[in-house]
Parts: structure tokens; C-alpha cells; sequence
């Protein structure tokens, strides 16, 4: 296989990371540039001692040069903060260099609702409209002809994928859905804070962000698409002391009389080609750890007869699904690969 | 202050566990007997080895029997499971001995529902009329005259004190109820099974019993009497990798126009007498931590202007204010005792 | 009881915090005053919302100023780096107010060996001479008439308690003593660093200051004086995925034949005054929880018939003997109050 | 590939769990059998659901029948207690089965001390001398011709890859070797035990089996094969809150004067062939999350000049290279592959 020439841009937080732990083993690409503002200088295994032996151990982590990245490289990842990574996007674009965009700049399509959740004016916004929401399960035969991928953020990737086939398929009422999700702390980011601190973290749970968190209108632009009508979503997220993974339980009514065995059969049908969407059996209900490391979304159903409620809960892995690993995933796609080539790893358990 | 000497029943699990923390440094109570089925002959030492050098390290731990037990003692804590509780309990009050029973069995006013929930015939149905709920802030004054109280259980101490104020006074609405709850694990009790080792839990989150949980039925209760009317709640629990803790989302619409100021002043004025449930500020969410080791129910109130919906979050110590600490309070309440007496402890943080 | 004033200089970080825990419930110290460079202007609730309720709740974090701490209090507790410490204590003194100090300025006699350590050159070394080191068990009776008292450090608490006795009475070999210890999180402090962050430390185990510890020479020159000896140790610390707590596994010779009995039974002889200092019994090994938020020191006993080391095993809880609960036992002694005077919480289990 | 037909007999443990994901992943190994005395009669699925999707997800879990397993396989994995794995094994051997031994059953070459320390008499000792110690950087060659391999213990694989090179060249001092060794709690098994249960471990640290662990003469064994002369190492084990990983640190007085340099370089050259063993730099301690899920051995040397001691550091993940990841490379070498065939994940982190 002809190896295609990749860069990860802000290599030194966690989806940096967890991309270059992805692509030095990845058959179809070969890693050639990472960057980073503060670290540049370094090799990649004093940067990260745990990639010493691989084949990238010595690659020298430089300070980011667009026109050096794509005189060298025919897909660049993006893992740098929103507002930054929309003007780079262009750059690359322009240069007819493949871009998976980690950020939140091109996920939204209405520049209006961007401004108002990121407080920060589009500079691009002819290529906002351009921009593929890089969920393969729903968006594949789009990312493949991509230029530009807006890769999903962690939340909305396992929102997402947890109800829109009921949405779409007109079986679950698009009104008053609740998503209460909780996500490990790797989801934080690896700047120094003081919230993040082990001992501010671990033996302890919080709620952050209620009804306000900026992934909301990234599910909703998504679920109301699927529903064919506007909706709102109440979404609460949650810290729990773990490294890895984010679990939703989503609230719903069903828009009928709807058994969970027709439930099953539907996503079953609707996610038939994705090798990654498990839908659990009846009474099995998904569990961080048994995605952790994967591509795998777990989705599991309980109908509550006393409520009349539909609970779907969903399971992935905030940094491989919900981030690096649907990157790359996007990636292949773009590159002509096969969809889950570099990303066949089974669950770390425990 | 003349003791009142008191005994725990079945000592090896964590309620019984925390019951003697808790005991042992009270300054009304005489631990005078803790018994075990599996552990008697012990010393409570040799038990538990941490509390080596206090008052209470040579006490014996006993086979069960309850003559003796009432010989002594004025009070009994039973840390029995359900099923077991009711025959004892009804012995206990037969003999004079108040008691205080951490089980299920006393909580549901409707034997039928109990039967229904727990697979178990109730025996002592005539007790179930006389025994009082053990939420000090609610049934204070019964608990002082009661001679048998129903500890209520973890998660409905939580939840029920998140809702019972907004729904006794009209501003929630009493339909559609959603609550997502998240417990450490030592709820899951100290039995030893491979659901709850520590490589099965850590690291991870998972739900379980959703929309089944036996708590269900005892929140209904409490919430219907605050309300009025009927209710159903749509209860979520989750197991979450650390010892001790619970928070409950809430989420719930207001029953008209109401801002959340105007619902704090009417929960403060509710809990105007409770020392221990503290309504944090606007912008400030609870974490379990806050309260570990202690009674207090810490809650945070958002509105969530986008979908109408309220979300009351609330937070305890399972164990304590969950479990062992509250029944602390209500023998306090039942011996003449200040409510607050040996349960002062501030929040071990971090 | 007439209270006495206190101050704690230095309240964000962890030994801050746990000092506020420890003082809000005394019964002998009054909190009138804690300070902060960073957040004064907040109340003390506002900086630590699980104070919220307690008598302190409204306290105004104030910014440093050592004339007005010292109009109002009689016992200040320095919660500040090395280095500063050494001339606010110095002011503090002078101004007739007893100091705790937490930091390690006044903890080495030769202040050499000082600079060599900290890399800071002592600007009070007359003081140095006069400051009493602050291990209850040994130095209690020069604290009780001390001005300034030097807090000994976490690690050396742990490890001074495990081998003072033995060296003492000649029943240890004072040549090629190991301590391998091992700490919870919160010893790495509360300051911002990716280092420590959840994600960095969680579910993973490390060593770090391999032979360069500053704690070294603090352990030196304690054991040094317990052996009538010079002595040197290696001294290896770990970082444990966990809270609060110590364990340090020290290895040493017997000076003679000797069995763990009769160790155990100089140890008591030695301890018979201290309440917090407890031998466990043969075939019983302490755990860190087992000391969790309290001022006890466990320690276990294992001779390696094998190999003719014996194994001492101390657990301490890090920040309440290793720091804060430590410096409010100076206190109480420098105050005239009992020694255990608001330090009897029993552990927190689990 | 031509692919060898694999059995996992006793799948229901971590090692189990662990070799049953390698195995899925091989290209050489077809898992063709697995086996649980407990647990047969589901699918591989319906016990392990993290593994629906994969190939192996129907394989039915079927009760052990060695006649059945040898039929249809070349290689098996024993993943039984030791006592049971003897006879077990010695019935493969007599089919012409390879059989991988993961118990303790064959590692030790003295079947006196192997009774002294595990408690049973040896029924097979004409095989004990014929199995082969499963390290493939010590014993490859052996490795590659063998019909039994015993697979090393979990510490025994950190121990002697760290000291085995030193002793060997010589540059070590047999005498007075220190092992202070800390293990996730997945080491402690899979079965139901109060003592592993999360509230136990969580938020805590202990010591355990001081001077007493059955893999010391298993260390003991291979070093003095090492150094050529009879040795005794001072084995501590310890419990560390975290799934997966052992650090080990060993002190030993260098046998000559020496530097960490030299020592580094002899080390590579002693491990030139290993794609597994990382030498860190000067001034880099290793982090068991740095070989989470993988067959490295991260080694670090600190030399205490102030002692003149030599600290080694070793991390492992005790369930890959400490157990299963080791088993599939003797398997490898067995069956003529590649030693690294299957088992080139990168580490999980974080």
C-alpha cells in the first residue's frame, strides 16, 4: 500500500496524543510532521515517553508552518482550539491539502448559532457551508469527496448516533429529549488547571455546564436534520473520576406503541454497513470500559412501561471515537481507505 | 449527658461499618453490642482493624440474639436485609427497644407495592402503619414520638429532598419527572461479588436497573404526598468509580413563571430549621466531595431557559446522610437528643 | 473554654484547606482571620463552597498583611512556601505570636545542609537554633513552651514515627536503611500542573526524586539523633493514584536477634503516652484508609526470616498528621491545651 | 498466513479475558476453543459483551474436555490455577498439543521448593524439567523448540528483566537485593473476593504477603541462573488503586564503581534483539500507564551516589507482558511466527 504523507497540528493535548498513537501504527498513513507552539524543539519520545520504539520516536516535534506542513503532507489534522483552527483550515484548503478539522469551527453550519455559543466571529464562512460533520455512519458518501472534514465533538458523537435513526425513522417524538451524559476527564484537555487536579477529581462527581454546554447546538443541528423538524435538546454534562469514555443516557418517548426488539431492528437495519455501532441484546446495558480504546459505539435499550419513556443509553470513547479515532476514520475515507483500516483495536479491558 | 446505650445489628457491611464511626464518637450513645451472623467471636478490632485505640475496640462481636440485645440496650440499629428487618424489628418494639431499621421494609406505606417491588410477603403489616419515614427535615416531629423508624434509602434521600419543598408548595409540576442519579459504589454493599470488584468498576461508568430500581417506589410515595396527587418518576441509577457519594439530576418543569432566586428563598425557608441542607448560590453545582463523610444535602438549581426545564441537582453522602448518619439522627430525634448530636463533622475534602 | 485566636497565612492549598477543616471544629482555637495572595476579596465559602453552613462560612479571605494578623491572633499557622516563610515567622515571633510553620524553613538545624537541599540561602538562622521540630511523640515538651514550632514534613512523619523507637534503643541497625514510600496526590499540592492532573495520574503509578528528595535530610537528622549516630538513608518516593495517604515500607537490619514481639512492646512502651501512634498486631499490615482525615500512625511488623531484614510499615494520612491536624497538635501544646484537643475524628471508611 | 488453531482453557479470568483479545486480533492463532468450567454454555459474547462484533463473538464457551481441545488444536493456553494445570498440561504434551502454562505449576525447576511454597505435591516432575521458563529475552532459542512453556509470573517478568542483564555481566552485587513491587488490583484475579471489591482498594494503598509471596523463589531462581552463585531477594508486594501495571523497584549495590551510563549501555546490548525492553534516558522514570496494554518493559536507573545504591525501575502491564501478551509471544516462537506477531499495540494512554 502507498503510504499517504500525514501531519497532526497541535500534537501535545490529549487528541493530539491519542492521534499520533493511532497514525504511527496506521497502515495507510505515515506520520511526517506533528507540531506544537510549546514544545517545538523536542523529539516526539521526549515529548511522549511511552512512543519510545516506535517509528516515530525520533520525529522532531516543530513549531507549527503551514506552507512546511503542506509542502510535505496531503492530510493535516487539526487539533488546536477553535477560532485558531478555521483561518489554518483555509490555509491548507488552498493548498490542496486534505484537512480533518478537531476543532468546533466548521461543525456548525449556521455561522449566527456559532457566534453565539463560541463567541467568536466566523472569519471563513464560505467554507463552513463546504464542510462535511465528519459522522460516517451518516455522512460517509460526503466525506469521501471531502476537502474539509468538521469532525464531530466527543458529546454529540455518541448523542448522535444513539438517536438519530429513531428520529429518523419517525419513531421517536422529536419534543422535549433529554441527554444526560457523563464523560471521563481526558475529555478536560491536558492544559494545567486547577479543576482537573487529581485530587480535585478523583472519589468525586459533578455536573458542569447545565444547558449551556457548546455541544448542544452541534446535536441539535444534527437531530433536527434527522427529524425533519426544529427541536431542542436539555443536555447535562457530567465529570466522572475515569480517564476515558462517555456514557449518555437519552430520554425520549417513543411517537408510538414501539417495542425495544422493533427498536433493535431498525438501528440494526439503519447501521447494517458500520462496523463499529454495536446494539446491545435486551437487558445488556453498555459500559465505558468494554469501547475503551475503539471506534465502537454501544448502544443499549430500556423501554420504562411506568413512564411510557424510551432510555437509550450510549457508550464511546471520548478520545478515539469521540475525537482522534473518528478523525482518522474521516481521514480514511478521504484518502480512499478502507473505513476502518488502522482502527481494528479491540477494548482495553479491563 | 447520661448515655443511652444502643446496639447495631449486623455490623460487617458498610452501613454497619459507618454506624460505628459514627457511634463510637457520639456523645449520647453507648455502642454497647454489634452483632454478625458470619463474624461473631470476633473482636470489633479484629473486624475492623482501623478502629484499633478507640473506645470501642475490644467490644465482641455477637452472633445475633435478640433477648440480649434488648436486655441492654435502648435503642437498635438494624443493618439487615430486607426481609430479615421486619420480624426483628417487630421483636425489638415488642420488648420496648426502639428501633431504627436501615432495610426497605418499613419505608412503603402500601404493603401491596412493597410485595410488588421487593418479592417478599410483609409479615408485620400492623407496624408498617405505625412505623415513621426517617427524613428529619419532613417527619421530624413523629420520628421524636416514633417507636420504629424506616431509614429511608440512599438515593430517595436524595431525590427526595431535591423535590419534596417545590412540589409541596406548587412550583414544580408533578408530571413527567426524569431523575438521572449516580451512586459511589460502596451502595452496592460489601458482599463480595465480581460486579463490584475493583477492576470491573474503575476506570468505567455504566447504568443498571434503569427504570426498575426498588428505590422508585419510595421517592413516589414521599413526592405524591408532597404533591397531592399521583406521580411517576422515570429513576436512572449509575455506578460511578468512587466510594462514596450520590448526585441526582433533576429535572423537572416549573409549574408556571419562575425564576430560580424566587425558588431558593422558598427552599431555604423550608429548611430554615435543617442544619444540613445547604442551597448553593446561583452558578455554583454541588460535588459529592462537598459533602463526603457528612449529613449535609448540598443542592444547585438551574434553569434552563432554552427548553423550560428546571434542573435541581442534589448531593449527599450515601453512607452517611444516605444510610448510617441519618439513622444516627433519627435515634437522636427518638432519644431526646438534639438532632445534630455527633454528626457534625465537616466534609473530609479532598 | 476561652478560645485563642488563630490565623492560617496561605488557605488555597491543601494543607490550607485541611487547617480550615481542622479549626473550623476545634474547640479551642477561633479562626478570625485566613489569608490569600490570589483570592482575597472572596468569603471563605466563596473559595471552598463545602464550607458553606459552618461557623466560618462568611470569613473574608484577606490578602497577607502580618501587622493586622498579628493585632488579632495569638497562634498563627504559615501555610506558605520555603523561603517565604523564614522572615514571616521571623516577624510573627518577633510581634510575640506562636508560629506553626508547615514549610521546611525551620525544620533542618544546619542550615548548610538547608541551602544545599532548597537551593535558599536561611536569612534567619538564628531562629533556626531555637525552632522546635514538631513531632509531638518525641519533642512534646519543648513544643509546649516553644515560640516557634518547624512542622515536620509528610514523609519524614511517617517514616520518623517507624524508626525513631528502634534506633533509639539499639535494637536497629542504623546502616542501609531504605524507605520506600509511597504518597496519595494531594501531597503534590494544589497548584495548576499538567503533572497532576486526573488524566496524567489516574490508573497509572510512578516513581519521581529518586535519592534527591528534600524530605531526606529532615529524616536524617531526626534518626540520626535517635541512633546517637550519622546515618544516611535512601529515601525513594512514589505517587499513588489516590487522595490522602502515605505508606513507607522501611527496610532495616536488626541490630541483634530479635523477634517482632518484643519489638512491638518497646514500640508500645515507647508510644504508651501518644494516642495516635497504634502497632498493629502480628499478620495485620496497615492501609492508608485505615488512617483516612485522622492523626493516628499505624504501624506493622514483618521480620524476613529469609533474608533477616525486618520490615516496618507505617501509614499516615499525608495532609491531617502529615501536614495541618500535625500543626494543630503544636498548637494545642504551645497553647496549653490538650494535646488531642479537636483531633479525634475517627478515619473515614471507606 | 496459514493459521494454527488456538484453545484458551480457563477463560473466564483477567489472563483469560486478556488472551482471548490478543488471540481475536492474531493473524497466526485461530481461537478455535475456549473454556470455563463456570461459565459454559453462553457465547464468548454473552460473557465478555466488549467482545460482540469481533470474529469470536459466537464461539461458544464449552466446559473443559482435553480430548476435545487436543482434536482440534495446536497450541493451548492454561489459564487454570496451579494444582489443576499439571495434569492438564501433561495430557496436551502426551497429544502432541503445545501447551503455554500460565499457572505457577512448571516454573520452578525444584519441585521441592515448588511444594514448599505452593502447599502441593508435583505429579508430573519428569515434565518439570523439560518445560522451559517462558522469557523470551532470556530463553527464545529454548522457547522456539519447546512442547511446555511456563509462562513467568507477573512480578518474577518485572523483576528479572530488570536485574537479569546486571547480575549477569557482573556489574551487580548478588548480595542484599531489595524488591519493592506495586500491582493493579487486576493481578488479584477475577474471582469474588471481599478484599478486591472497589470500596477495599479505591482510594487507598497497601502492603501485603511481606516476605512471603510465592513468585520470590521464582525470582530467586532465574537471578542466581544470572549471577551464578545463590541469592536472596527481600520480595514486598504491594496493592496499587489502578486496573492494570506493576512498577517494580529494585535496589542493589552496584558490584563495582559504576555509572548509570555503562550501565545503559549494557543493558541495550544485552536486549539489542528485544523489541520490547526500552532503556530510558538519563533523568526518565518509567510510568506503568506508559505500557498500559502492551509487552513493553520500561527500564529506569538512578544511581543514589549519597548511598552508593543502585535504583532500577521496571514497569510492566502485569496482564500483557506480566501473563497473557507473554504466553501469545512463546506461542509465537513455538509455532515458528515472528515474536511480535499480534502483539504490536501501542500503549492506551492516558
Amino acid at each position: 500500500m502507498k503510504k499517504i504523507n500525514a501531519a497532526v497540528v497541535g500534537v501535545t493535548g490529549y487528541t493530539g496524543m491519542e492521534l499520533v498513537r493511532i497514525l504511527i501504527a496506521h497502515p495507510g498513513f505515515d506520520l511526517v510532521a506533528v507540531t506544537s507552539r510549546s514544545q517545538a524543539g523536542k523529539s516526539l519520545t521526549e515529548l511522549f515517553p511511552f512512543l519510545a520504539g516506535t517509528d516515530a520516536e525520533m520525529l522532531p516535534v516543530t513549531f507549527p508552518d503551514p506552507e512546511l506542513v503542506a509542502r510535505d503532507c496531503h492530510v493535516v489534522f487539526l487539533a488546536v482550539p477553535h477560532g485558531t483552527a478555521m483561518n489554518m483550515a483555509a490555509g491548507f484548503v488552498n493548498q490542496k491539502v486534505k484537512v480533518v478539522d478537531l476543532s468546533a469551527d466548521f461543525r456548525l453550519r449556521d455561522v449566527k448559532t456559532y457566534t453565539e455559543w463560541y463567541g467568536v466571529e466566523h472569519t471563513r464562512t464560505g467554507l463552513v457551508q463546504e464542510a462535511v460533520y465528519g459522522l460516517p455512519e451518516i455522512y460517509g458518501s460526503e466525506i469521501v469527496r471531502a476537502r474539509l472534514v468538521a469532525n464531530p465533538g466527543c458529546y454529540p458523537s455518541s448523542v448522535i448516533l444513539a438517536l438519530y435513526p429513531g428520529l429518523k425513522q419517525g419513531l421517536l417524538n422529536p419534543e422535549g429529549i433529554i441527554v444526560d451524559s457523563k464523560s471521563g476527564v481526558s475529555g478536560a484537555g491536558r492544559a494545567a488547571k486547577t479543576g482537573t487536579l487529581f485530587s480535585e477529581v478523583a472519589d468525586s462527581f459533578r455536573a458542569y455546564s447545565l444547558g449551556r454546554h457548546r455541544h448542544t447546538p452541534e446535536m441539535e443541528q444534527e437531530l433536527c436534520a434527522a427529524a425533519g423538524q426544529e427541536l431542542r435538546i436539555s443536555f447535562s454534562p457530567h465529570l466522572v473520576p475515569m480517564n476515558r469514555g462517555i456514557l449518555s443516557t437519552c430520554y425520549v418517548y417513543p411517537a408510538g406503541d414501539i417495542k425495544t426488539e422493533r427498536l433493535r431492528m431498525v438501528y440494526k437495519e439503519f447501521y447494517r454497513d458500520s462496523p463499529w455501532v454495536r446494539i446491545l441484546p435486551e437487558g445488556v446495558l453498555p459500559e465505558t470500559r468494554w469501547v475503551r480504546g475503539t471506534m465502537y459505539c454501544d448502544l443499549g435499550f430500556v423501554l420504562d412501561v411506568r413512564t411510557g419513556r424510551l432510555i437509550i443509553v450510549s457508550c464511546i470513547d471520548n478520545l478515539c471515537r469521540g475525537a482522534s479515532g473518528q478523525a482518522v476514520a474521516n481521514a480514511n475515507l478521504m484518502a480512499g481507505f478502507d473505513l476502518e483500516l488502522g482502527l481494528k483495536d479491540l477494548p482495553l479491558m479491563p
